[in-house]
């Protein structure tokens, strides 16, 4: 079999594990992933159907179990916690950063929450305290506490003794906060600067006060695109007053980003965020049962228009041939226009200002690409059936569904998120009812009026 | 009207030189652009439908029209250098990054590209020369050839005074290379490292030599997996003798990121990657109008399938009423299965060792959606038409479309993937013919079997 994926490295180990795990030799799998970096037993894991996934685990180091947690997409985390002990749980978050811990705590079932919670140190119960009480999306969720802060009035020289005394930093420390005596913000000491400028300078003259900071309830999106648009690697998070509660730095971000992008994807085929792709079969046919309900409702109402014509689909069968062509280009048509405008809302590209010519534009593209189709449906018709006025009725039902299905593909989207609906998540399915039900009245009701 | 999107100090600005724009205060919109950061340019430019973004690129200043055009997306950012003249884009891209560089010189047409080298110094020219020798979407052509390197024999001292003589370091320093007298890559000195260690210790007994190095012609998606994977901030680029030749940094693994993230989303709709949603309309309608002219083929092909039964639906026209339920449900369900499986494979998470496992799952959800809505179904049906043969038959069908569709769901992406072919961009066509031709095939030949 030719090799076609690009995880070649991580193939062959998973090749390797999976043999070894389906012979039982259970001492070299353990001994194999305690080799592996956590990074890479997470793709592991989440490359695994969920049984393996669940052996796998247990043969983790308890001690990187931790790493290998905060590594993990959410929906595969939450599901080899929900197999973990209390106490293991406890053990796996001491060494997680903040807001990986507040997303697993968060995910716990009350009772599971409490054992955890008891089986934790004072200290790292004021944390996971501290962690949960920041809104989920939020920049407090996001952030981590660790932090290093230095005063404005002492010379860079005092500052590379403070560091050396520290002995670390936080991972991905690009600036170092500078901070008044009651912790209010006063700007950033870029490590870049620390490392070009003469010992002897005073941080108050060398210090960028132009830092855009980050309010603590800020939604996680929004930070993204800030992260984004400024390519910065950490920024700070503060408080209503000015206080420094925190930093979030690029990493976090990027899962945010990949996320946010896939999320469009996902919801606008009914599946959840993050979905396992190897979740058990139950759960997966559970969760996308709900969309196919939907549809199933949607196809019904669309019957059910059909069927108000079931007289002249009576006396012309050849309409019940062609009745699926208009709605399935209204569909498509639109959801060009739907794809579209739900990334330019989620890039923060559409507005007031400019929807109006959005509307005008996409009407017009429906336009004329209805004219384009609806000459050459009607040339294919009237060759295929030898009927030139059943021509003219499809290429008028294209042409009416077409522009439709431009009007309701960016008007839907923006009308949604006013209402505070995701819109990639309903959007589809209110745009195919839209062109399945125009585009049957079109067809079918042209019809009716000019053949019967 | 109420304030529904976030981007509201954008918003604001937008709307503010909107207006400046339509009263013809030009002076004013230049001074309010020069006030502007390149950032926040770059996505008023983004935001504004095409006619308007040329005014506006009028007015901004020529010295930072480089860093706009390095914030902008690709579409845009096309679309504006096309209409600018040749010494105009020399001196835009005089301040650029290689990998931005790469990319404009890349995108001109022949003509323009010799006039853009001619207005170039020397200097300029060589460092186009080299950015264009790697091929695009490789490490090479993302990668910076700013970077800092130091000698492993030297104290931590020298390397500080070293810093300081070079006065600043390129953005996102978050290592310094260590290379030998061949500028052979042997490891890192973190940043981190350099400011917590005593200035007496050799670079040698600091420096991390386990640091991955990225091939300068591995793939950028390829290098975005491992940076999200590891949570880098920059990472040392070399060639097949480890002479070190670049760095790639976070920021432009970003862009990577979201545009991999969306180019699934895009193609499913059959749209082109970073595809501008204010571009003119002609040149939008272009682009779909190829994805409409592809649905069209396969909308026809199903009528030409449905038009075998032409009989049965002269005889039972109701079959023509409930036709469009089977495909219906069958694409839905399908396309669950082949976004998350599209995912998967670009996530890296689908491979030879679970697909199999996958096409089972697959199987599984579509057999269980398919008894739970074929006996919904059946029910419905029989009570709407109180004709339980029929019920019967649409239940049959609709099962037997399920199950195709999970089938055809997960092997279609890995067949035109091994096949080389896009499966973000080819796979809904593939998959929709297959579930209208089976689920129309199922339904009407079952009927006409049973019913007539």
């Amino acid at each position: 079999m030719p090799e076609v994926f690009e995880q070649d490295y991580t193939l062959e180990q998973l090749q390797k594990v999976t043999k070894a795990l389906n012979s039982g030799q259970f001492v070299q799998v353990r001994r194999m992933l305690a080799e592996t970096a956590p990074c890479d037993t997470a793709l592991l894991l989440e490359s695994s159907p969920h049984k393996v996934r669940s052996m796998l685990w247990q043969l983790v180091d308890p001690d990187i179990q931790g790493d290998v947690l905060e590594e993990l997409s959410e929906d595969v985390r939450l599901g080899i916690i929900a197999q973990m002990e209390p106490e293991l749980i406890a053990a796996a978050t001491e060494d997680m950063d903040d807001d990986d811990l507040g997303d697993v705590l968060r995910s716990l079932p009350d009772t599971v929450y409490q054992d955890v919670i008891g089986a934790m140190d004072s200290q790292d119960r004021e944390r996971a305290t501290q962690a949960l009480s920041y809104k989920e999306h939020s920049a407090g969720a996001l952030m981590s506490t660790d932090t290093v802060t230095i005063r404005p009035d002492v010379t860079l020289e005092v500052v590379f003794r403070y560091l050396r005394l520290k002995g670390e930093l936080p991972d991905g420390t690009d600036e170092l906060y500078v901070v008044d005596k009651d912790n209010c913000f006063l700007g950033t000491l870029p490590v870049n600067t620390l490392l070009t400028k003469s010992p002897d300078s005073m941080v108050r003259d060398l210090m960028d006060e132009d830092k855009e900071t980050i309010p603590i309830s800020m939604d996680e999106s929004e930070v993204a695109q800030l992260f984004e648009r400024h390519n910065w690697i950490s920024a700070p998070v503060v408080d209503d007053n000015a206080h420094l509660l925190g930093r979030v730095t690029i990493d976090d971000v990027v899962d945010v980003i990949r996320e946010d992008a896939e999320h469009s994807l996902l919801s606008m085929a009914g599946l959840e965020d993050e979905e396992d792709t190897f979740a058990p079969v139950l759960k997966s046919s559970q969760r996308r049962s709900i969309w196919l309900g939907i549809n199933l409702l949607t196809a019904l109402m669309a019957a059910f228009v059909a069927s108000f014509f079931e007289g002249t689909l009576d006396i012309l069968p050849i309409l019940a041939v062609l009745n699926g062509i208009v709605p399935s280009m209204g569909g498509v048509a639109g959801s060009q226009t739907l794809t579209l405008v739900i990334r330019g809302i989620a890039l923060g590209h559409i507005n007031q200002t400019n929807q109006r010519f959005l509307m005008g534009k996409e009407l017009a593209i429906g336009a004329l690409n209805g004219v384009l189709w609806s000459v050459l449906i009607a040339g294919v018709i009237a060759v295929w059936q030898w009927d030139f006025t059943l021509g003219a009725v499809i290429a008028f039902a294209m042409f009416m569904n077409l522009v439709a299905a431009g009007i309701a593909g960016a008007s839907i989207p923006i009308m949604l998120k006013r209402m505070n609906i995701d819109p990639a998540l309903a959007g589809s399915v209110v745009l195919t009812t839209v062109t399945d039900i125009v585009g049957i009245f079109a067809f079918l009701g042209t019809a009716t009026w000019l053949l019967v």
